[in-house]
């Protein structure tokens, strides 16, 4: 808490010393105790100089996960009011799972730098390469059916692509159901989880993983990351906090709005529709073409013979 | 173990003594073990009459929810091979939801003689008076997506409404989702909760309560128990078994002819469709004709603007 007022003192004065006297007083802390306040965001990556007669003065930020950075300026109404954040963790989505199981608050988000059991749709593996990606989990509890919880990920996944093109001018792109593309590569996943009754959702988890600054040599085959594909690094914290703050405003308008509005901007971030795509299921393949999106999330698709199905799980691959 | 061993061998005796010499041979158990497990079984409520000359004799069985009776002669595929059994319990639910979490396997089966924090839908309690009812949860894992949930709950109402039939001969009925009545009176309650992803059920929790031989003072207003309506207790391992072995076979036939069996099935065991009832959502309330149950569980009712409307939660009353 202290560590925060102070933080905030020395970031309003960036480009200038703020004396000892002035933070103590300000920040209502001993001018022995400033030592170790100073000492501990040194610790948490923030560069600050000290100098015997100007004071103290920040340096620079650290591109870190941490509450400190992800809250900063943080323009959001629900989203990230509490930010957890780890060093290393199994999996956010599990751990969100958990707190919100023991009632955490919507709009509690949890981050990683590392995951070491990073999870993807069907028990499937998120690789997740430490530092170099965003990793987290939000608690979400929307007052809908289990059966409208497609809307959530393709929320989701509209407020990630417009993030990353927001933040990196790279043309992400969305593939039904939850992945964000660059140059048709996967650049993210997102693994959506709930606990719910049969016609009540308690809680849902929504997982992102973005490669951000990844080598490609660290990312599995047909994934990239932004950095690769902008041939520059970009600042995470900056892209977490966009996407927090889009993924934000979308929630709010899908509550007060309903779903329409996301879907007509899904449609228009994704080249999937109108295009030949192959589904599989888990006890068939089928081909057909990328028709529409229902109003519950489903993809419509239509099949040779002039039938629509309504798919609402699988894997899609676009047939060029 | 070795206590359902001597249980069997006392069970396929029952009307005569076993000497403890055949019993040691057949259990494979020392002469001086024998009175450990003789008292062990008395403790679980067995009556066993012990003759120095002529052995051992099953004089009556408890009618007590524990693994040894409600597994004797279960004639089932999935369910209750795995049976657990507590006197006094927070909620059955709760416990075979974390089980399921921990990977329990599928048709693992949880029994409290007693809940203290009992769950009804939407956060209600489930009043569970101890040793009068039926109070369990099973854990399933089918196949489906999390929208066809409400086919689990419609076929465990079936299941549940027959086994009642079967073993009490009252005429139970089912009203529309998870309520099973006699006479108009709740004698069940089906709480079904899941875990999923968005395409995906990890596992789906059943929880069901019974009325079995409570007394009506025990009982919240409107509802009754099978004694009441009776005017005679009866077994509860037995009625309980019953539920076991007809929600099996549903279950199997479900996975194997799909659905539309189960809701052939629920329709005869109605009195609601056709029927004026008024629907009370979270935001309004409605009346109209329960017109038809639709393919994936949901109730269509027929307004009287003519228009039908699908709904898939909300509480019903019959209007009179």
């Amino acid at each position: 808490m202290l560590d925060e007022k102070i933080l905030k003192i020395l970031r309003s004065n960036q480009d200038s010393y703020v004396s000892g006297e002035e933070i103590c007083k300000t920040a209502g802390v001993s001018r022995t105790a400033i030592w170790k306040h100073m000492e501990r965001l040194r610790t948490d990556g923030y560069e600050i100089d000290a100098s015997p007669h100007l004071g103290y003065r920040l340096v620079t930020v650290p591109d870190s996960l941490i509450p400190s950075e992800i809250k900063w300026n943080l323009k959001t109404k629900i989203l990230g009011k509490e930010v957890i954040s780890y060093n290393k963790l199994g999996s956010t989505n599990d751990l969100a799972y958990e707190l919100a199981e023991k009632n955490a608050k919507e709009g509690t988000v949890v981050f990683a730098e590392e995951q070491t059991k990073g999870k993807g749709r069907h028990g499937r593996n998120w690789v997740s390469p430490p530092k170099s990606g965003i990793y987290f989990s939000v608690i979400l509890k929307p007052a809908i059916p289990p059966s409208e919880i497609p809307r959530i990920t393709l929320l989701s996944a509209v407020s990630v692509a417009k993030a990353i093109r927001a933040a990196s001018g790279l043309e992400a792109m969305i593939k039904w159901p939850n992945d964000v593309l660059v140059h048709g590569k996967k650049l993210c996943g997102i693994l959506t989880e709930m606990k719910a009754e049969q016609d009540k959702i308690d809680f849902v988890i929504v997982g992102i993983g973005i490669n951000v600054n990844a080598a490609i040599k660290n990312l599995p085959k047909g994934a990239t990351s932004i950095k690769e594909e902008l041939h520059a690094a970009i600042s995470r914290v900056e892209l977490a906090r966009k996407i927090l703050e889009i993924l934000d405003e979308n929630y709010l308008k899908f509550k007060k709005e309903g779903f329409d509005p996301i879907i007509d901007e899904w449609k228009a971030l994704t080249e999937m529709l109108g295009a030949r795509i192959k589904i599989s299921l888990p006890n068939r393949t089928f081909e057909g073409l990328a028709h529409d999106i229902d109003a519950d999330g489903s993809l419509l698709v239509r099949l040779d013979s002039g039938i629509v199905e309504k798919v609402s799980s699988g894997d899609v691959v676009m047939v060029r």
